[in-house]
């Protein structure tokens, strides 16, 4: 695995052959984010995107407590903060600079998306704001009983904009269910969270999810990383696409990507009851 | 909040500080539509949606037999209604009218959705029909133990075209179910309507419906208007657009709606503990 | 009803009135699909979409052990199968090759879901890869207590692109769920499936399944043909495209489509309590 | 013709079978715009729209002077003015005002683009700033050799919202231009305007090229208003959509229109070389 | 070159290599289409897309008269013709009907863009109604001094429903022009046909014409295949997609392209200035 | 003006108040691109995109012969070179790679596009491959008599896939010419360039070119920066969207724009028949 020991915000170890265990680390401030964080979640997940000996990555909170309690508003607030409104700008001239500044945030948290290998999300504690945001970006999503979620953006006066609100929709198929919790602000469990889609296992513990997790993404870095960041990709594709656009888009995709020798090993696998070895992408 | 005593087949009243509430009102005839309902409708929600006293709007029948029968297909097979097929025009002109009328009963119903102000729909006894139609415009769907469901639109011979067949695969996610329902117009109930997502609540009676949905309102009343009115719009852009799209569109709204007040006076009541007060909208 | 005793590989009759039941029939193989199988899909969904004896379909496997085991690998991999790399062509031009082929391949697939008339699919038994790709393409999903399915192609090395990651994102609506299931290629069962919205009904037996498609076909099949079809025209429409794009696309075919006696028949049978006899389409 | 006496800025009259010449009337400020004008547009092109006695319009300005002057931004400026700033709203109420305000303005102009018969737009004289918007929603443009146009907005501070930015790219085939008019509100004359195909012909005098556009005009008012306004409709989706989109769009669309008498009709005068006579649409 | 002598409508030879002229063959009736020959246009340019002998297509009328004088309206107005209104199916079953016809009607004519070869069309004599829509279809356009074009279809009482209209907004760059012509059914000639984009070359005769497609024909079919195929591609997604999909798309088709021996053969014949070879496509 | 005195093979200085000129700077190579060029042109155009001091830039090539020749093919086919097939890899590993070279290689010619500011292009001498994909990011072009045109990329064996075939079909309004320019890679020259509207201006020399050029940039940067950078956003927002889309993105936009004291600096302006200033961007 390439090194990741630059970082401030973030620890990243292998806890399984091809799979990156990725930890927000700011447990003293609930992992609250501040600007140099998401800067850096971005560069993290870039790199693990193209890093050969990562196949599947699972993220989490250190600490029991959150896997993070958003935006760290009070930073936030402060002066030259993002939501800081000390300049005396006109309207247009803050509008410019606020389009910029949130921009350049969304391009940080999409890297999650963006990461060419599965990510799954393990969401324990506090998972609110930011939290979410994250979340939806991830390929799958796992909580513990004791998770307690919020979209919390109204609450702090504004409409999410980091990507909850683009993602959410797209991510459980209950519309009244998301315009509630996004409109109220309001909290919601594990159960709530099951029920809708949202998550798609609840574990007992933070451990007992994180284990879930790490066997999951053991399975799939034990694929064919040619099907597997293919399936990602045109999945990502498919949510966002016609079914008529999609097909045409796999079509060219699997053009290059059946000519894999991943095809003959995973079909002799299958013949002779062994496991397949991969080469490396 | 503004007058609404000019409406013959609605009632709008205040439950509660910011929130109105809309009865549809025809309870003699199980508050089936007629011509003259649809584009009340449109004036009433219109009214609403810039109503700076209005800051959430609950919505349900009067009486306690009938959310609605949907339309009223006596009135509609009759002379000059809109089902009937009396005159002598060609093919392509008959056509031409009912692309108009059917361009306009659209855009009536829409009026719930483009209401800028959050909907919550309280669905109770009889629901079928223009009664789906408009709840599909609703941003949240309560119902009661008793609510009686069917998409009804084949029973007549027709396939629904105000907004059901539009809506519904995009609030509810599984797609099987909306298929079973909207080809056979069969019935279903309130356990139904809560597993696949289509109401998010269900209650013992209409009062207790009523009672929840108010409550909601209430919630939603006292959180930023900004931020809520925000919230409601870019999740409905989020329906219709990619991720992609969204992003870039809320980045635009909100390089506006962050220089608002109400940031701050949300950030300080969550410091100080007290209720903020925001500034109309 | 046509005739289609010209298959060898689906056998069609015909269970009620209006209704066909397609057969899957290479039970030795657990209705694995070889090339020949695809190309005859197309063909008799291809016929029954136009034939006016027909309302509603069912669509099975023979036998009980399987609806269909997906891609008959050991011909697919095999001289002048679909997975073969035998040939001396470089790259660009095995991808032109492979274009082609997956594109004709999508197209047989596809006439599932272009048939006018709707699809009702039961899995029963072994049901994965493209059992899956069909299944999605079909209007209505049920199954039996013990259906196994799986979507099965990162197992052989790629990304599914007959149709399952296209569609299933769009037929369910929990992402997380889609995507687990998608990138492990592992087994679920009959409960998963209804919980996450992938079928709509589980049953005890194949034959418990199959009488209760029947009956939903049947009740389909008794209403307006004018408004059923042009209700899943316009629900397949409606996953694709926005709201307004719908209601547009749904006001022009209904300025036709209401042009029909079938209206009147509806209403009259409404008010007469009698059932109405529509003409052939 | 229905009745167009009740408009104060417009004048409405026939100078052909079929054919109406709709004038802008506010020549002593060289007709431009106050907001009770835009208000008047959008009702006077409703009116016309169904109007069975119209076939085709003609548009142009009273008086030889202008066309339009476009914004009368002395009003505009002024309290209670569009572009009056002076209210005390934050950043964020102000934008809602000004979208209302905004999506009303573009509603009205867009009138004429919706309007359901052809619009021939006659531009001569000063014709900038809001002209540009409302000739780029007409269907056909002439102009005189005098004719003095500009994208003028930028001079004023504002980027041009009511659609000659949504609409100059698709109707002239030159980016490279249409950046270089937008961004300098430099004036181009007809020649230019001719050559980047903004306009389709260009004439001596205003009473030239208002004669050529009755010409014209009562051209396609003597063809089949079947196909006139099918052909209109059809071709404005197009600009909007994929090939693939639009070809679905109007297959569906003419399974209605072909349904006329007009296609006889003509047949049959093509056949016996007289002038066919078509029913009312 | 495959076999092309089994069409009745349609001749195919070879003038130069790597080159197919096509010919519309019914040079009595001025080329003029009957239902058989759409039917065979699809069949011969199916043939041609993968046919590796050939790399360009050259598409013109058999005769000096005409290219083609579009549909043959007497064979489409006779019983059982596309345009006759004989049967006795209610106003929605005649509309599932034309809109199966309208379908594959468009399929038919639609091969010639779906052809994976360009195809230059030569546009000489008589080229009206249907002969637009074939036109528009091809890459490129070529026609005579002599050419009389027409958007035929309102002067035979119906919007143009195989193409013209989805594909000439498109193709040419003033959109006044599109619509002045597509509303009047006007004649208009090679001058203005240039003029306007409609053709890139104007030439003397039906045979200098001829020469020069075969001459740019014979220069595409020296070139790549596998550039010259992917050209036209993508070409073709980027008409209807933006641009950023348009990025994303030629990423993913290049991946595999760029993995022909092609490029070596092109540089290296750059370097030594020689003529390359390609291996067939 | 921010210091740009850090790039290799880029200068830029300010030949006008507001207005940067940037030039390729590697005339001993006709300013052709190695990977080292087109990661500084993403820098430099970054920084120039926020630069409060740049309201306009203009574009050209350092020297007489060429604005460029395109991509070093010799560099590219080189070891570790963009085209070099030198690695081992299977078809789909290589595929991978080759997509997340392209997808960087776009992003950095995309920059010229995604600058705030407007970019004027002096295309001079050689232009041809990169050239092009270059210029059509710009928003306005100009040429001189010399300049000598190709879209060059079939000629090294690929399609184009760093934006001219993504931008040209939507840049010029002659499809027939595009196709005609990318299938053939012949050269084409300046008067061919402005008939089909790539250019919109020719000059007698590179000098004559660039002075007009600075020439309207300066009057660019004279206007308000608020309502310029709108236009141009606003005018590549509408290239790529429907008019529908478009004007409700701009009324979100305008709903901020509008709040800047550029407009009444630019309406006093007018008044006062002064030359406003504005406040920085």
């Amino acid at each position: 695995m390439a090194s990741y020991s630059d970082f401030k915000y973030f620890t990243v170890n292998s806890p399984a052959p091809f799979v990156a265990h990725v930890e927000i680390n700011r447990p003293t401030k609930l992992n609250a984010f501040i600007e140099a964080m998401w800067l850096e979640l971005r560069q993290v997940f870039n790199r693990l995107s193209t890093d050969p000996e990562v196949r599947a990555v699972v993220l989490s909170g250190t600490g029991e407590r959150a896997f993070s309690a958003g935006l760290d508003v009070t930073e936030a607030a402060s002066e030259n903060g993002v939501l800081s409104g000390a300049d005396k700008l006109d309207g247009a001239r803050k509008a410019a600079k606020l389009r910029r500044h949130i921009a350049e945030f969304q391009e940080c948290i999409s890297a999650v998306e963006k990461c060419e290998k599965p990510v799954i999300c393990v969401l324990h504690g506090i998972s609110i704001g930011l939290a979410i945001d994250i979340a939806t970006c991830a390929d799958v999503r796992f909580c513990t009983k004791e998770t307690r979620f919020a979209v919390k953006e109204v609450d702090i006066g504004l409409a999410a904009d980091i990507g909850s609100l683009a993602r959410l929709p797209k991510v459980v198929g209950n519309l009244s269910w998301v315009k509630d919790v996004c409109l109220t602000a309001r909290d919601f469990g594990a159960a709530e969270a099951l029920t809708v889609g949202f998550v798609s296992q609840v574990h007992e513990s933070k451990a007992a999810a994180l284990a879930a997790a790490v066997k999951t993404a053991s399975l799939i870095a034990s694929k064919s990383p040619v099907a597997v960041q293919g399936t990602k990709e045109v999945l990502n594709h498919s949510r966002d696409h016609s079914v008529e656009e999609n097909l045409r888009y796999v079509g060219v995709w699997n053009s290059a990507a059946l000519q894999t020798t991943d095809l003959t090993a995973a079909l002799l696998s299958g013949i002779q009851k062994k496991k397949p070895t991969f080469e490396k992408l």
